[in-house]
């Protein structure tokens, strides 16, 4: 489906509820809350379903989307929702009954009988911009400031390899239209002292192995309770052990109790991370992908250096 | 000078010699670097004067550009240098000799008879972008490498608050022609494991003051040969105490030797950075400035927090 396809759908229907994933990012919530904004301009009745994990920094931006208590909707869409099963906790009993989804994963499964698809885009946030330019709605602070958080916290403030031409012209419309620049300040520049105390344990307690070329690192129970981080502050802990020069694969484990160790595995150049956590019945992409271990916690370090060490040479695209 | 009128010149002049300044950043070693190498697509002779003090994560881009032994230079160009003051080390001799200045910082001294002068500009390297642009240039993947380069880091990667839709829509441009966007991956997500080890010891040494809207972190001699820090891996460590949530002002301390400490003061919405390293016969601007102090550290210590609280109300700009 054409944008201009959406938009004309878009205008014809009413009463939207609009769906995300779980444990929403940046991205799916103010992409979701950008297009519920959005719709209202146009005089539709639209609202978000509230996510219950989305993070607290994000969070701010559904309150003003939350459902009546009368509500009965009409047209459920899901932005950035790449399958029904991983549809946000509480949003169960409306698989099945999304007739339009607006997305950016190439791995979309096409759920919805309608689809907006552009695997180019940095961010789904992209596709509700020119959605609603479609529209005719003016883009103006209260929605370029969604915006903004979607394409920036997607592509790790245009840092990532998804930033295209597209994405950064885009962020720039959305300055332009009043999105505060000093949002990525906090989103991207601050952390929590308890994060701050977790990752400074995580870089000393590193391992390297494959000649300072794969790092591991692990989290315990412990760790967390003695540097007092909350869940909200566990966001994207992945990325630390890959912070290291040199490094180009990454393995995480994360004790969450009874000999149970949930494992991130992200690479660049070297390895595929799919493949190495596909062994241990998880999933995930090439360059970034999760499992769940059972064992000890040198029993499972050991087995992941092992099947690092089989995936090596395979590439991660 | 209007960008035109500074291609006119830069057309019509030729055996040109690029100065940067002091501690040379990207955007200082990325502009002069392009304007080298774009002035060479037009037939001209044009090198930068190495700098002794480049990082050797961006010293590379400057190796073709290095003069030839017999090179006697005729126009004289500085890129990104705010005064003669901070010329760098080895280019004192040039000082009154420079023709053209190619700037983007409001403070800009007007030393030099020539000057484009766009303060609203986030990098120096958007004006060298527009410049080579004027001259008919093509930039090529060789010409954007470098202009990314200085785009980025002069905004922390699109971050801080000098970015604005223009720097926004040339990194875009910069993106197209070619330059590689995982540049960023290594500029700004990979850091030594030394590096790591020393910013850890300073989150956990940080001492908070004004209800924790201020920090200050010290890094001792000792701090510094522990971790196995090199100079290249000290570059932005004032920013690390400001990476705490909820803190508004930072000030670090990093011993030199001889009861002798550099200061860095960074700040968002409170006190006036400039007006504190003032007291102690520094300078800066208001949001980042730096001083030395002597002292014991406790005294030192005592004698910031103290400057802190006289400027805490006074505004950075």
């Amino acid at each position: 489906m054409t944008l201009n396809e959406c938009a004309a759908f878009l205008r014809e229907h009413d009463r939207y509820l609009i769906l995300t994933h779980r444990r929403p990012d940046g991205d799916a919530v103010g992409s979701a809350s950008a297009l519920c904004l959005g719709l209202r301009r146009l005089g539709k009745t639209a609202f978000v379903l509230p996510n219950p994990e989305a993070n607290p920094r994000y969070a701010e931006m559904l309150s003003p989307c939350a459902p009546a208590a009368d509500f009965l909707p009409e047209t459920v869409v899901s932005v950035d929702l790449a399958e029904e099963g991983i549809l946000q906790l509480n949003g169960d009993s409306w698989a099945g009954k999304i007739v339009l989804s607006i997305d950016h994963h190439p791995s979309n499964s096409h759920y919805a009988p309608l689809l907006v698809l552009d695997p180019k885009a940095g961010a789904c946030g992209e596709l509700i911009y020119f959605v609603l330019k479609e529209l005719g709605v003016t883009v103006d602070k209260e929605l370029a400031t969604p915006l903004y958080i979607a394409v920036t916290t997607d592509t790790g403030c245009f840092r990532y390899k998804n930033t295209n031409p597209q994405t950064l012209r885009v962020g720039a419309d959305l300055l332009e239209a009043g999105a505060p620049v000093d949002l990525n300040r906090t989103l991207f520049m601050k952390k929590s002292r308890a994060r701050l105390l977790l990752e400074s344990r995580m870089i000393a307690g590193l391992q390297f192995f494959r000649e300072g070329e794969a790092s591991l690192a692990t989290v315990t129970l412990r760790d967390m309770e003695e540097c007092g981080v909350t869940e909200a502050d566990m966001e994207d802990i992945a990325s630390v052990a890959g912070s290291v020069e040199g490094v180009e694969l990454s393995v995480t484990l994360r004790e969450v109790g009874d000999g149970e160790w949930k494992v991130s595995v992200r690479t660049g150049q070297f390895g595929n991370a799919g493949r190495v956590c596909a062994e241990f019945g998880g999933g995930g992409h090439g360059m970034a992908a999760g499992c769940t271990v059972k064992g000890s916690r040198e029993d499972v370090t050991a087995r992941l250096k092992e099947a690092v060490a089989r995936h090596w040479h395979e590439e991660p695209l």
